[in-house]
Order: C-alpha cells, then structure tokens, then sequence
C-alpha cells in the first residue's frame, strides 16, 4: 500500500464520476460519436444495449493483479452474448459492451476451449473438386458433420454485418464499465422507451479509487497482504432516473444461496425503480431463471406502500427450460429474451398511449 | 470474512500441501496416469512442461470473486501458447499446462477477439466447383488470402495430433497449478535430464487458505471489503530438489520496475538452484528479454561465494527482436525457444559425460 493511504468511504455515483479517471478511450469524442451514429442509423427500431461479461479492479497502476468477477477465465459467461445473438434474431439493433476478450456472438459457437474450430477443418490435397484448378494448392474444407451447423451461424453473422444491426464496445475494468454505461446509456436516451437495457455483466461490488493504488507491481516476500477496498457506487439510480429516462431496464442478480435472490431483487426494484430483476443462481443459470417485476396495480399506484410487505407489490414468473443432456440444444436465452421482447412491446405501447 | 478468521501465517510448501485441499481432478488416478503414459511414450525424446496463463486466488467456496493475475482476461498471455508451439516444431513432446480458456498452441493464431476465423469464411452458393455434386448445399470456403497461412497452421496441428506430441492439462485456481505441477514434475522426474520445465505461468503470490474463505458470495452493502492474504510458498526449491531432479528448469520474473529485473533474477537463481531466469518487463515483454542463469565457473564451484557480489556468479544473455510494425510476424519466442534447445542439449550432454 502505498503511503498516501487514506481511509475508505462511501462513494455516490456523483463523487465516484468526480474523482476517478476518465478512461483513455472516452478522452476524445471518437468512440461516442460512434455510438451516436448507430443510434441515429436506428433511431425507427428497438434498440438494445447488452452488457457482458465481467469486469475488474485493478490494484495497481500498473496492472499485473487485479480482482475480477468470475467471467471467461472462470466459468464462461455466456449469457449476454447468447442474448445478443437472440435480440439480433428478433430484429433490435444491439449495442454489445463486453469484457474484452470475452466471448460474442456467433462467434462464441466456436470457443477455441469447447468447440475449436481448427478440428472440423480439413485438408484435400489435389480433390476431385480441385481438378481443373491449381493442382498445388490444396482445399481447406469443413468437415461434413459440422457443415450445417457453421452454414447457418455464418448466415446469421454475415447478415448482421451486412445490415449494420450489431455494433461492439469493450471494456475491462470497473472503470472503463461505469465511465462507459453512462456515456452510453445517455446516448441512448433519445430511444425513449425504445431503448431497452440488458446488464448482464457481472460488475464488481468494491474497487480501489486511484488514489490508493500502488504504482507498481505489490511486492511479496513481506508477509501476507492486505486490501481495503471502497463499494462501487449504485448506478442504477441515475441510469434509470437521470441517463435513460423512459428505458425499459433488465438488471441481473447472482447468487449462490438462493433463498436470497427473490428478496434482493424485490429490493433492488424498490431501490432502482427499473422494470425487471432477473434472478439466477450460480448452479441452475443454464436451466431455470426467475424475472421479478412491480405488479401491474402497483405500477398505477407507485410507492403507496413504501415499508410494507413487497411481495404485494412485486411478482416473479419462472423460466425454465429442459436440463437433461438430449436437450442440449436449446438455450434458455431463447425463452428470455421471447419474454422480455413481449414485455418491452407492452412497456412502448403503454409509453405511446400515454403521449 | 467469516467468524473463524485466523491470523495469517507463513506457508512452508509441506505445510501447504499438508492444509489445502486436493483439487477434485487429481482425485483419482485418472489424469495422472494419462501424463504418465505420455511421459512413458515419449521417453526417449526430450519433453517440457510448459505452464501458461495466471492463476486465480478465489475469495469464496461457492466462487464468484477470485484475485487474478493478468492473463487472457485482461492482456492476452501469448508467450507459454506460442513458445509450445516452437518447442514442438523443435521435436519436442509438449505438456501444455495453461489456464482454463486461455490461449492454446495453434488456435491461437484464430482468437476471435484479434483474428476471428468466422471473418474469413465465405458461403459459396452454387459455385462452379459445386457442379455434378448436390448443388443444394452451398460451399464454405476460406478466403484467398487466408489460405495459405490458415494451411500452414493446420498442417502442424494436424501433424501433432497425429503423432501424439501434445498433452494438454488445465487448471484455473493456485491451487489447482501447485498440486498439479508437483504431480507433472514427479512423474517427468523420470526423464532426468531430458526434461525441461518452461514455467511461463503468472502464480499468484498471495492465496487466501480454505480455512478463512466465506461460503458464499461476500455481501457487499456492509461498506468497505477487506482482504487478508497469505504468501503462497515457494514451490520452486522442492521441485529442483526433490521432485524433479536433474530436470532443466526455466522460470520467469515479469516486472514493471525494469531496474529490479536482474537483481531479482540473480536472488531466484541463488535460493532455488535451478536454471535460467527469463526476466521480461511489462511494456517490452514481446520484443525483449534477458536470460540470467549461473556462469559455468561457477557451476564447477557451487555456493563458493553465497553472500559476495552475485554479479560475479552469474551472467545475462538478451535477446531482443526488430519491434517496428513492418517485422510483425517474427515472435520472440521462437529466439527464445531454440537457445533453451540449445542451452538444454548442453545440459543432456554434460549429464551423460558424467554417468
């Protein structure tokens, strides 16, 4: 720890903007420019920003440690990108904020740990297809039991880029993450209730404000090491009241006891006032999910019952989907994002009848 | 922290296999006999252990966060993939011990975050070459001005595969790395000089014990977090002296601090007894390192001088390669690669004169 030390506090998210960096990628206008014209460009859809993956908290300036929320070196997060690619299929434009390095879609298919793509590749040398041609140069083709699969993930990603529908930002620390999500999140505010928000990324709870970090690598061989870190302000609150207002909001929550997700994601609505909580936990986020949301009376009658019974007020409906292996195709992001497509149609009608 | 806490303590490496747990994979006997019988193959060729990508401390039993070293998640960790990769062109049989998901040899030369493969395929729908077969299904085929780098990949990766030189072993905590790599080093210790142990992995320096880790995910909303960790112990003396004797021992120091580079190698290779020290900095680790390892007079004349001038024992070789954009395709790690190869023939050769 280095000498300047000082105690730990309590961040607001309007203090954490004030005294942390701006990362280098949002010092000039470029990357927001970006953004702002893929908005425009579909300003007449449904627009989804998709966070994925999680993010880190360096330790020192320097970076060689850092603590990080389990992501693609862990367990792999696949639940934003196989979001993404579902939000894509029912026509949204999707904004893919990802931990770098992690995986996306379409491509994430093919993980080089899971399903490397160099072993459905094959070799011809001198084919019968090749007759005619130049004899020396061999064909690399694709083994046959896997061609339909890749000919129809290659559509798919051939005519997302065709139609300009996906555009990718990428982050790695807590910083680069919350400086990015307001700045996006602002941009997207034009949407109104046509921009819908889906944080899947799995933010760290604590960081080390800057003012703290050492400047090189922490030196073992000096006992046993000690880190105080400060909470990562709550910044939901300003998304949903001051950076998007009038976005439909689909945050996460995980755990791994699961008598606790319910009441935490009934809380984190009441605290939030964004429009739904979708509750795993760490075992079962493959096959079964619940999505918490204020109920349609409460939503006409908001905050009448600030310290009562929540559970008046909020209700959960369960996804769940097939576990057994011979229904391994299917993913239940499928169902999710179906659902929440529903749902966010309601949330833009109710928004234009209102005008 | 939960309410058993103890102090922290110095973990000796008996001590530390004594009190953690034994990773679930290495269990049984499965995975070890599968090494063994590598080892056992290739008995009569050179083999390494190459280690690569970083470990993770995880802070809970049910993990969600963990401290991390930097790797795949955050800069890519290309040199232990990369050098496997030339060990086995150098004849080498290769045991690949890297972190879950991390770069491998030859697929990563397609990771889809820098060069992903889905972009250079294309659909061929009823291509000229497609005539007289079923003209329904269209062709995948690779690019023009991939082909001939993609064929030289998959040519080695093919030869490999069928000659059954590469052994691929993963590990995701510290603790899962020290148990498995003293497994690996005791089974490889039967080679004796012929094998050599490349351990480009990032070990943390600090793990939390079993002991004093929280079930389950820390709350946060209780303030500030803090985290009290142990050294992990320093494994590399038993496995010079104890687990693999006589085996040709590489390891790396990774600083930001340039200026502490070689004095920190020279301290290494003083209590460890191995090797080489391959000392890297952070900023220039892809086109510049220095290989510290003892001088030949002083081999004949061991611990002659253990507290003089460690300048006087001990003697640096660097190797540096052209870092300007027009000579991207060279890697270090080939240099570094063949004068190991070079360097572990020595070695072989002075072993056998003296048996």
């Amino acid at each position: 720890m280095p000498d300047n030390a000082t105690d730990t506090q309590t961040f607001s998210a309007d203090l954490y903007f004030a005294t942390q960096q701006k990362p280098a990628f949002l010092q000039d206008d470029k990357l927001m420019n970006e953004v702002r014209s893929f908005i425009a460009k579909h300003k007449n859809k449904r627009v989804v920003l998709v966070t994925s993956g999680g993010t880190t908290v360096p330790l020192e300036l320097n970076v060689v440690r850092f603590l990080d929320n389990f992501s693609a070196g862990m367990l792999p997060r696949t639940r934003g990108a196989t979001s993404a690619e579902y939000f894509l299929k029912q026509g949204y434009a999707v904004i893919f904020m990802h931990r770098q390095f992690s995986l996306q879609p379409f491509s994430r298919n093919y993980s080089h740990s899971t399903h490397p793509f160099l072993d459905f590749l094959e070799i011809e040398e001198n084919s019968k297809e090749n007759k005619g041609n130049d004899q020396r140069q061999p064909q690399i083709t694709v083994k046959p039991s896997e061609r339909a699969a890749l000919l129809s993930v290659l559509r798919a990603y051939k005519a997302v880029q065709a139609e300009g529908t996906l555009l990718t930002l990428t982050f790695v620390t807590v910083d680069d993450y919350l400086f990015l999500l307001r700045e996006v999140s602002r941009a997207m505010g034009t949407l109104g209730p046509r921009a819908m928000f889906y944080l899947a990324a799995a933010v760290s709870d604590f960081f080390l404000p800057r003012q703290r970090m050492s400047e090189h690598k922490i030196q073992s061989g000096k006992g046993s090491l000690s880190i105080e870190m400060d909470q990562v302000p709550k910044i939901l609150k300003p998304m949903v009241a001051d950076w998007a207002v009038g976005g439909f909001t689909v945050s996460f929550k995980l755990e791994t006891d699961q008598a606790l997700i319910i009441p935490k994601a009934r809380k984190a609505l009441q605290r939030y006032g964004h429009q739904i909580v979708i509750g795993n936990d760490l075992h079962h986020r493959k096959y079964r999910v619940v999505l918490v949301s204020p109920k349609r009376s409460s939503l006409l009658n908001a905050h009448a019952n600030p310290d009562g019974d929540l559970s008046a007020e909020y209700e959960e409906s369960w996804i769940e989907i097939d576990s057994s292996p011979s229904a391994l195709h299917k993913e239940i992001e499928e169902d999710i994002v179906k659902e929440l497509v529903r749902r966010h149609d309601e949330w833009i009608s109710r928004h234009e009848s209102q005008l």
